[in-house]
């Protein structure tokens, strides 16, 4: 067992060196001007960066080399930029500001936006494709789930079902099932590519699938929280916007303490998962609690 | 050496093996039924299916197994068919029919259509990664040449160069460095890729690459060609497009007759880099003779 780490110290430092990966990776590419700006552009905007650092915090807590898991952290990152520069075009939720800033289209037009975003998936497979420090055999683990993760049967299917649910009252099954796809299964593709690197067993990888699971739950419900109880100046973006494109949430269905309950049982949930891991879990569970006292 | 194949018996067998191998990826997944038709629909559009195509003509060449090309020829006409969806949207290319047929975003609205484009470019990946018959270090190869083909390197740098280039007056060598990138580089990648799953040594490589090289830039100049002087019915789109766009041509700017000799010396520059290949390169120059005397 390593001293416990503290995630502000760790993000900080890790923060950092996610960006220089992306950016640099950028930056080597012989492209156009124009969309290696609006695909950097995006690439700073900022945030928390919460899946990469989930991704090493995984590794970290294996006591494994930092380093092994930097590029595909990276790519992991570049894959929910791209989502997001997508998600906020004016034909999807047609978002004006993204953190405070002008969202991608308004700053370079739809059609660079929607290149940028292609820039930045097809970019994400290379990332990880041409990555020295692992093997084959992990790279094509990696990139398989990727891809399943972020495709139609998870991400990109998440954002369909979440677009075809707007103006109907859902169910609470049917809107977890939304966010499973549109932001759980990134999250599961942190914790599991982490696991993968570190070379961790398929029952330890299982509990930490389960541990992702419910924090991408937890992160669902407390946007939802946020969105009405949340400051516009502090999440950078209109408040209210749920309400006002006519979507289910989970204050809206359970009632706001319903809502709170519910995020405390995801929580709960998440740090059971964590029992009998074979690893340090100081920063996993302080991902958790991040994830459900943030306030923006 | 086996014994000649002949171009459209080959095309017309695997043309329908390529579709069925598409189909069945797409149907095997869980997802949302609204993107799986849109992404169908595209799928099933037709066309002569040349990159694919190309990618199984080299290891016929070889005399290795067709099947082992399979699922990389079907990640590669779906990367295709994405970067059409793509292309024609209302801020890129705002095209209404796409070889006679109401385009993508037409019968699906925009939103469904980026999701379904980025839903098959993410596929292709998986596809590959998945593939059983060829090795990791193979399908590692393939993914980092297919991901620098396609993307920002690649096809989605020649599509933003090719926006750019509208309403100015291009030199031939800024036009010829569009379409390498736009269109010769995911043609370079079908040659490759059959040489990779061919186990073909990095010279044999260099002569194919080569080949994709004058094939990918005869294919343009015809396609200039035939917006000129092709009729409507046949070719399903609406001719002089590209002038109604204000898009320089090899014909605007070379004369039809100086577009006609380049044409020819692309043809014969190709031809040539079949010479001393350890293959049988029958179907590569049928290939590129169907590609020069095509009129749709």
């Amino acid at each position: 067992m390593t001293l416990h780490v503290d995630l502000e110290v760790f993000q900080q430092t890790y923060k950092l060196k996610i960006e220089h990966a992306m950016l640099d990776f950028v930056n080597e590419r012989d492209m156009p001007s124009t969309i290696r700006d609006a695909m950097i552009y995006s690439l700073q905007a900022g945030g928390k960066r919460i899946r990469p650092i989930l991704l090493l915090a995984v590794i970290e807590g294996y006591g494994k080399e930092i380093r092994s898991g930097m590029k595909t952290a990276a790519a992991l990152e570049m894959i929910h930029t791209y989502s997001l520069i997508h998600d906020d075009l004016p034909s999807m939720d047609d978002d004006d500001l993204r953190r405070g800033k002008p969202t991608n289209h308004k700053v370079f037009g739809e059609a660079m936006a929607i290149l940028a975003g292609d820039g930045l998936l097809t970019h994400s497979f290379q990332l990880i494709a041409e990555d020295d420090l692992i093997s084959s055999n992990q790279k094509i683990k990696l990139l398989s789930l990727l891809a399943k993760c972020a495709g139609p049967e998870g991400m990109v299917g998440g954002q369909v079902a979440d677009i075809e649910g707007e103006n109907k009252r859902l169910t609470v099954d049917e809107l977890e099932s939304i966010h499973v796809r549109k932001t759980g299964k990134l999250l599961i593709f942190s914790a599991l590519a982490g696991a993968i690197i570190s070379g961790a067993s398929e029952e330890e990888q299982n509990k930490l699938e389960n541990f992702a699971h419910h924090i991408g739950l937890a992160f669902q419900i407390q946007d939802d929280i946020l969105d009405i109880e949340g400051a516009e100046e502090l999440i950078g973006k209109r408040t209210g916007s749920d309400e006002s494109k006519q979507k289910s949430t989970y204050p809206g269905l359970l009632s706001m303490e319903g809502a709170k309950g519910k995020l405390q049982f995801h929580l709960d949930e998440a740090l059971a998962s964590l029992a009998d891991l074979n690893m340090d879990t100081a920063l996993l569970e302080q991902i958790a609690y991040l994830i459900v006292n943030r306030n923006h």
